[in-house]
């Protein structure tokens, strides 16, 4: 017998990925996880991407008949594959003799901008949502979209499930957000690349936010950052195994008793570094204006200041922007009289993250040191409070990674 | 150069189907016939069905997550055939260089009861649309759904998405609703069945609507009521070639140079007699109440009272009913000492259709004449104002229909 749940029980917010609906099965299996965490007693809300392959049967269509199809239809159309995931959820709900309801972004009262594929969410309404819970039903939202002040539908590009989950539970005052993908957790390290990384038991929203922008696709930052802003723990865990996955949390409920937690890589980095510049002021911007001006983005930027009113300035970018921005840079530095261009595609960034580096000194030292050890040459060095990032040649990524898992001691539980 | 519609322009509504839409390749060829019907100087506005077997597909992955599927949750899967057709439609036209706005059917206004899965219109505010085609866009408009009061996605059942493209042509006060679909238009016979058939260039609303309920399944019979209601032309027309179509208008629009205006047949028809029932009050309704009950539609009934105080009750269910009804029939005959229960499951209707009917007699007596005349036996009759239609077995149907035909001489241009 399924209870009733009160007004005043705890809400969980839980979100699905695409892969974890992509068949009828794994929708079933899911729907089979909601209501095991409601007979524990809580209230659920749903959160749902589309299924499987959705978005990208949808954009070929789009493609079929338009070279440059509107945003706002694109919106519209993509938005479909959510709404039919969570429709469907809601049937198998029922079908579990669960009452749910299945929401369209709008309904479920999520305003946004309207800049269509990139929204970025104005509001959360969540009057919708406090009715059904009320009403003992289960609320099945679809992620990625809101609608406008006028009622279009937009969606919140890049990683915009996550957000949806994060800004309605934010919104509801949830206990939790439980992001369920197809990974177990935040790792020590990729798994794939270091067979003895570990499965971190908590991290910090800064730490999450650094291993997310340093490849570790399991969450977007923006649903991190987004959690961070409301203090919205996050729980990331496979919705294909039951294991107790990885909470993002404040950095105080994180037990700091290692001071590096994970490491994160990046393989599809490319170098440019332009020599002998003029060390004159406006030379950077020289350089970087017309990188921008062709939506070139620059990561990391060093620049060396030499002895004779000269310098070099290197930059990393994507792989695949090396040879878009090459003539650029070329035809930039011959204006400035510069020594010379040069390039590389071959790099990858290697970094170790850890709230409590900017506490305590050495781990710089012991990285370069470790690198050093194994032959392995550091091309650039960039930092912040809690990360260390060395640009390495790329068909070194997984020594170097062993080797750091190893001297930090990553492999241990902590 | 597309010129700029003025607001005093003339407004068509165009539906297409979901055949004529099956491909990305016929939403290209639709959008043509759109932005020709544009050059030539009116506003129009575009009502979608799902792309070919769109509705079937998700009709299916219901199936796969639910025996029993909610009909709220079903609507709001269904309903995301039409947007995902209405954006690939505003899609299509922008690369012609047309500018269109896709609408779900609540954006456009559509309001509607809460009987999900067959919801009835309640109110079209066609405010959202005016202000589009007053900026210069075309409208596609989702057809065949609607929303609440409490925005929930309704659909509207059999027929829906010619319902919603003729509300639409009466909240805007188009000149016309024009309904594309895989056939020519309107025809004095079916053309698989009678070769000379012809396509008429106008019919009536009320014989649209007998041809309609007997068979024809151009158009559902609730759109053309409305259309009837709000005195809306329709037209009929197919996507796939360039005709003229059948105009759907008041019978005083239509010229009635002969009385039979065409020909209707169903041969989905199953004949159930109940013999020697006692001819005393209550006995109809003691057949017919366990039917209903069971959800058996009876169409025709013919009761012959007979001359010993006993009657026979013949009627007419679909051929599949014919099983399920049998043994309600037979414990209801038992119980009243009725002489006996036959059926059979092997018959047509045929009909013969024509407003100008009503005000001229001997049509009957010509069509009863004619079938005689080839040796084909009347099962049952009846009437409306402007119909005759014979019940006969299944098998002369295809011979009924040719004799009428030339009887009525329908292969005649009128």
């Amino acid at each position: 017998m399924t209870e009733h749940p009160s007004p005043s029980m705890s809400i969980i917010v839980q979100k699905y990925g695409g892969s974890s609906l992509a068949t009828a099965d794994r929708i079933r299996n899911a729907a089979r996880r909601i209501s095991a965490t409601r007979q524990r007693g809580a209230h659920v809300i749903v959160v749902v991407s589309a299924m499987g392959d959705t978005t990208d049967e949808l954009l070929d269509l789009a493609r079929q008949v338009s070279d440059d199809p509107p945003a706002r239809e694109m919106d519209l159309l993509l938005s479909t594959g959510e709404t039919v995931s969570a429709a469907l959820m809601a049937m198998a709900l029922g079908s579990l003799g669960l009452h749910s309801v299945a929401l369209t972004g709008g309904q479920a009262g999520i305003r946004t901008d309207t800049i269509y594929s990139r929204a970025r969410i104005t509001d959360v309404n969540p009057q919708r949502l406090r009715q059904e819970l009320d009403g003992g039903a289960i609320p099945i939202v679809t992620g990625f979209q809101g609608v406008t002040d006028t009622d279009d539908v937009t969606t919140l590009g890049r990683g915009g499930s996550d957000t949806s989950a994060v800004a309605l539970a934010a919104a509801v005052k949830a206990e939790r957000c439980e992001i369920y993908t197809d990974v177990e957790g935040i790792y020590t390290a990729d798994p794939r690349m270091v067979p003895e990384a570990r499965r971190l038991g908590q991290v910090s929203y800064e730490e999450m936010l650094e291993l997310a922008q340093l490849g570790a696709r399991v969450m977007h930052p923006r649903a991190v950052e987004l959690g961070e802003l409301y203090d919205m723990p996050i729980l990331v865990a496979s919705s294909f195994v039951d294991a107790p996955g990885t909470l993002i949390t404040r950095a105080e409920h994180v037990e700091v008793r290692k001071n590096v937690r994970g490491l994160a890589h990046d393989t599809d980095v490319g170098k440019i570094t332009v020599t002998r510049v003029p060390d004159r002021p406006g030379v950077a911007h020289s350089i970087f204006a017309p990188l921008a001006s062709a939506g070139i983005s620059v990561d990391t930027i060093v620049q060396n200041a030499g002895l004779d009113s000269h310098t070099d300035i290197s930059f990393t970018v994507t792989r695949g922007d090396v040879a878009r921005a090459l003539p650029l840079v070329q035809s930039c530095a011959h204006e400035m009289e510069a020594g010379g261009v040069s390039s590389s595609e071959n790099l990858a960034k290697v970094s170790i993250v850890g709230t409590g580096m900017q506490s305590a000194p050495g781990f710089a030292a012991r990285m370069f040191g470790c690198l050093s050890d194994s032959g392995i040459n550091i091309e650039m060095i960039t930092t912040s409070d809690i990360r260390i990032t060395c640009i390495i040649e790329r068909d070194r990524v997984k020594e170097a990674l062993g080797v750091l898992h190893r001297a930090f001691e990553l492999d241990r539980d902590a």
